[in-house]
């Protein structure tokens, strides 16, 4: 076993396991959290999530597990950036830094050794899934900073994930303050990196999924309007041919309470794409 | 209204409300949760928390909401004592003031003027649930110390709740070590007040509901030897007539990984009762 097991619950026949491991990438500890249904798992789907959160949101809020328990699929939840370090500016703010990897590789002085999320994910999670638990096949989804995250990866590494949703994504970092602030302290000047990393811009930049990317949006989520301008990735799905199912949800805000209503519909997308 | 509300979020198409009220039992302000289904609610179930839960806990990981979504049923959570006074030794131990009422009216110096949290919920919560909510119904549930309170209550005030369920219950409080602390703490040396607000001494003593009461019991649960001791239940309760059906689950620990792992059979075991 290339991880150690902080703590395990029995759940719905299967297990909740925290674990931690040695990441190249971040040359940190990394925690994750996973539910592993009662029987042997041939696919797996990663949830990456959003700001100020760790790998436990998701695995004690959301109710994914309870769709899992009887499919051959588990869900895997990597912590949202590197931990016990001391960078500078790391720790001031919730939206950069710890809690705010942004599934990202940084290039700015310092976060380069550690803030490389995105190769994270790639590699050591995709990685671990395949040599560990040994799925075929793997899908990927998120919330917020999450659902960007799922978003870039799903679309730059479209042969590495069998399918992509997101929960009120940033869908336009470039565009917002979230992102700007984020890509400035990762990515430095370079405008390239940064629109490499947009799912909106990639999506313009001809960058596409043959499969359909599904996400939901609540329409009284706080953020919506000044970070996550779910339109403009509507609009470049539609111009560039990306097929999208963007369902705009009343009432519903940016909460795990969101998530929770509608996460079966995300767990049954992922699973007939997987199965 | 006669509470106000502090924040509310829409989740399955119904609604998740954090709200507050002066309480006359406790002479403080106290938080509640509840969750109300979209169509007007008839009946109403209480849940209880264990130790060191808030208003919160239930709420955000249990996954009852999802099963009550459909229902003309709401769920109502109290927090587990009163909150802002600073009482002697209140704030000392997990398992004693704060974060631990009990669920019984405390008859000692200081307390007694606060902690009387079986009033709260007898008077307060069902007097809440009938003026503003005018539900006809009303059942009660809980884990741990809310096992413990959903006895007793379920057990002493049979006309007023319809149906009654526990979570690894504290069954037995004269015999074990949290709950002879417990006790004393709020009741002093007052034993006959201690075997009145014991669920196995209650029924020992000949007090029984004529349904049936649900239990389940994780049997890898920590606390279960020294502190839950179900099996003094299910002794109690063969010998006296009440009927009980307690599920030993193998496996499963404390944790809201267990409860949300039956929650589903808990909720329509009182939706059944309660329509």
């Amino acid at each position: 076993m290339i991880f150690e097991i902080r703590k395990e619950h029995k759940q719905f026949g299967g297990k909740v396991v925290f674990a931690s491991h040695e990441s190249k990438s971040t040359k940190t500890l990394m925690n994750f959290a996973y539910f592993l249904p009662n029987k042997p798992v041939k696919s797996a789907i990663i949830w990456l999530s959003g700001l100020t959160c760790t790998d436990e949101n998701f695995i004690t809020k959301a109710g994914a597990q309870e769709f899992l328990k009887d499919s051959d699929t588990m869900i895997i939840c990597p912590d949202t950036s590197p931990r016990g370090l001391d960078l500078a500016c790391e720790h001031d703010s919730y939206d950069f830094g710890s809690g705010a990897g942004f599934y990202i590789n940084a290039q700015t002085e310092g976060y380069k050794d550690h803030y490389n999320m995105y190769d994270y994910i790639k590699y050591e999670i995709v990685g671990l899934l395949k040599s560990e638990f040994k799925v075929d096949n793997i899908s990927i989804m998120g919330h917020s900073m999450g659902g960007h995250g799922a978003l870039i990866l799903g679309l730059k590494e479209k042969e590495l994930f069998t399918s992509v949703s997101a929960f009120s994504p940033i869908v336009h970092p470039t565009a917002c303050s979230w992102g700007q602030k984020a890509f400035k302290g990762y990515f430095g000047k370079d405008q390239k990196l940064a629109m490499e990393h947009d799912a909106t811009e990639l999506v313009k930049s001809g960058v596409k999924r043959s499969d359909e990317i599904l996400i939901h949006q609540g329409l009284n989520d706080e953020f919506l309007e000044k970070e996550l301008l779910s339109d403009d990735f509507i609009s470049a799905c539609q111009e560039y041919g990306q097929k999208l199912t963007l369902n705009k949800e009343d009432g519903y805000d940016h909460s795990y309470y969101f998530i929770s209503s509608f996460i079966e519909e995300h767990i049954k997308f992922h699973l007939k794409a997987l199965t």
